[in-house]
């Protein structure tokens, strides 16, 4: 009841605000179009992605090739001419692939391509053998009874549904995070997973998995769509097919990463600010050109676009590199930490992580009062074939977490509808981004950072958390 | 002129063949359409590849999984009540791939996808690092200095074009079967390709390569497509970049492999055959699907449907699974050796090896004057969606030498337009295989081998060779 009232009464304010067309409202709309068309005749984000994909490639959280990501992005922003640029420590677990290796053992003996999940311990050194026993999905393998599984190898062959929103990859990836410690539960010796992907590539997905304190840890591995599809059809023939697992996966020391961070300072509201993100980390099978170094480019470039305009913005546009993203989000939780002090000056938040398909809408979560309002003062962006959206945006996976803290924040929703044939793959690579979509994202980022840095409109208090 | 005699008294013999239509002809029509439907109707094909893929899988000539393959083939043909079946020793030469791991050492280290080419030799256990030098062909290293390759890594950078008909690759892979020799005979330390290949995916396509007996014999492996543009990138940075390889293929001891025959017992012309062959063999990185499981179901279903007519054709089918196609035709010259005496008895012959697209086109090798007969007599496979033709067939690998030795050949012409997106790689899997393509297949050969076998038609002599 409290909260409504106030909801109410800043009601009237921000209608009052929307009312109230900004005087300088046009000559925004204006730089708004000179941004889009700049952006589209830039090659300037390809030219980032490429740089970090060829000089850097791989950079797992924590690695040596991390310390030389920071590195590169530090001196990519200083040649940029950013006014502010500096790096925030984030204390990060380590983690190295290693080998991995399947092989049927009978009765149809062959390998079977896999890659060990994030995070996996490693199996004995002459390896594990055992029966494979197949589940649907995680939720099937949770019903379960335990005599089935104990002292075998689960296989959770939950298929990945292609979609623009990428919304099947939420539907299967607890499989991916959760199913060592559901299989281990029931007595499992390991798990393998069909790869949480849309495509029918030879090559296994990996991506992060947890174990719990007071639960076995037993190795888990991806198999390839097509491994899996054939371990089905052995199913087929036989009832028990015996697979052999050699994983040498290991967990390092901590190390110290960082968030690397630019801002172009604003003028007359300079302590807000406007975040945009992307995640430097990447995992080790690609050269992470789609997951994340095109979000890196995209907002990076569409930064420096409104760097070099002859006014600065209002508020101060802050581009945040976050680290460790991949394997669990480390970067993202350190940022809201250390700038627990400055998170009720965050206007608003958006972060690019979803490769580099067209920006075909943009979502928020803004007061409801402000959303309509919000909606209007975005309406440039329709120009680059953008639909405005609802106002149900969780902003991407690094600021996430700051809706909680009062954050507004902006999801601008790219076609994913090839992402997740190559996300987490060796096929995480250059060739697989479109410079012309790579430069709608730029347009679209730097339309939504300027105008949402020249608002008038009081985007606080946004909504309990929505789903 | 002697030729040219024959050949004219041989053109009076065969319009007056062509002339005097065979009294079953309607029937023979009638039989194909039949069979055209049948094909169709069947899932046997896509079975047999199934069940060599899955049972199988990959099957290097003279490996323990050729030996199965032709236990499995013996088994299936058995099974499915061929009149004859048997299998001729064939000795192949066994290499085995072992680990391929290539790095950039400087300026920007980073793993690059790499697989060894057939027949390569292994690295020192050391590895071998050295400088790269890139050259755009076969035949511009060929043309240059051997100043600038001496002690360096040779880089076969040549494209392959996407066609229908795979032409791209007749102009790429000499880059591969004899990039090594060219590069060591100017002082090359390795040769490493891009894959002779038409995909974007970061695996590498292996396929056989050569050595001279007078010169040096260097390591020489394939990148993957994504890692030659890569190295291109990291050339367009820094003229020096270093690459070490760690490679241990083996050349084992020779061993015995078998090409393995069935036959449909013909009638009144039981002694002439109507050879349709694929090679049972295939490469180790894939379950070889598409090259050739495909082929081999294919001609095994094809035949199997004429074995089941109530009435034999005239001529006898023979359906040839040949041995180590991949590793240098040495099943089909195997073949000619020991038919010898009776290839003037082979009516026609043809192998299905291009994949599983389907076919558009059949064309023949037959003497001139009975080209426009036996078009006329293959008329029936226009009803398939097939276009007759050319006159200038070489038949397929394993059967390109009969036409040396008078024997007539078709070639059956797939839509090969995706084919080197996965030959040679891990990629070749089954659901690279379209079910209804591969019915249509199979009606294709059905009808081809069944009219050839009715056929009055005079074949011989065949053109002197074409190109």
């Amino acid at each position: 009841m409290h909260f409504l009232k106030i909801a109410i009464s800043i009601a009237a304010i921000n209608i009052l605000t929307a009312c109230q067309t900004p005087p300088e409202s046009g000559q925004d709309e204006q730089v708004a179009a000179n941004l889009m068309q700049q952006a589209k005749d830039s090659t300037l984000a390809f030219e980032i992605v490429e740089s970090l994909t060829v000089e850097v490639g791989p950079r797992m959280a924590g690695s040596p090739e991390d310390v030389k990501a920071v590195n590169w992005a530090m001196d990519k922003l200083q040649q940029l001419g950013f006014n502010r640029i500096y790096k925030e420590p984030v204390q990060v677990p380590v983690w190295h692939r290693g080998e991995a290796k399947a092989q049927v053992i009978s009765p149809y003996p062959q390998n079977l391509v896999i890659t060990a999940l994030g995070g996996s311990v490693a199996t004995p050194t002459q390896g594990i053998t055992a029966e494979i026993v197949r589940f649907d999905s995680l939720a099937q393998l949770k019903q379960a009874n335990p005599d089935l599984i104990s002292n075998k190898i689960v296989f959770i062959d939950h298929a990945t549904e292609k979609s623009i929103d990428g919304h099947g990859y939420g539907e299967t990836v607890a499989g991916r995070s959760k199913g060592a410690i559901e299989a281990a539960k029931k007595g499992a010796v390991a798990v393998l997973i069909r790869s949480i992907g849309t495509d029918h590539d030879r090559m296994a997905h990996t991506g992060m998995m947890r174990y719990s304190d007071n639960v076995e840890k037993i190795p888990a591995a991806a198999l390839s769509i097509p491994d899996a599809n054939q371990l089905n059809l052995m199913l087929k023939r036989s009832p028990s097919i015996n697979v052999k697992l050699e994983m040498s996966p290991s967990t390092l020391s901590d190390a110290t990463s960082y968030n690397v961070i630019a801002e172009v300072t604003g003028s007359s509201l300079a302590d807000e600010i406007v975040l945009i993100g992307a995640h430097l980390d990447s995992w080790d099978q690609g050269t992470g050109a789609i997951d994340d170094g095109a979000g890196v480019a995209i907002v990076t470039a569409a930064a420096k676009l409104i760097l070099d305009l002859p006014q600065p913005p209002k508020r101060t546009i802050r581009v945040v590199l976050y680290a460790a993203e991949e394997i669990g989000l480390v970067g993202g939780k350190a940022y809201a930490k250390a700038h627990q002090h400055e998170l009720a000056k965050h206007y608003i938040a958006a972060e690019s992580d979803f490769g580099a398909g067209k920006i075909y809408q943009i979502d928020v979560n803004v007061a409801e009062v402000a959303f309509k309002p919000t909606q209007q003062w975005l309406s440039p962006m329709t120009e680059n074939n953008i639909v405005l959206g609802n106002n149900q945006a969780n902003g991407g996976p690094d600021v996430s977490m700051l809706p909680k803290q009062g954050v507004p924040v902006a999801s601008l929703r790219q076609d994913g509808t090839d992402y997740f044939d190559y996300h987490h793959t060796p096929n995480d690579t250059l060739d697989k981004i479109a410079p012309k979509a790579l430069a709608q994202n730029v347009a679209a980022y730097a339309q939504f950072a300027y105008l949402m840095a020249q608002s008038e409109i009081n985007l606080r208090p946004i909504q309990p958390e929505t789903k």
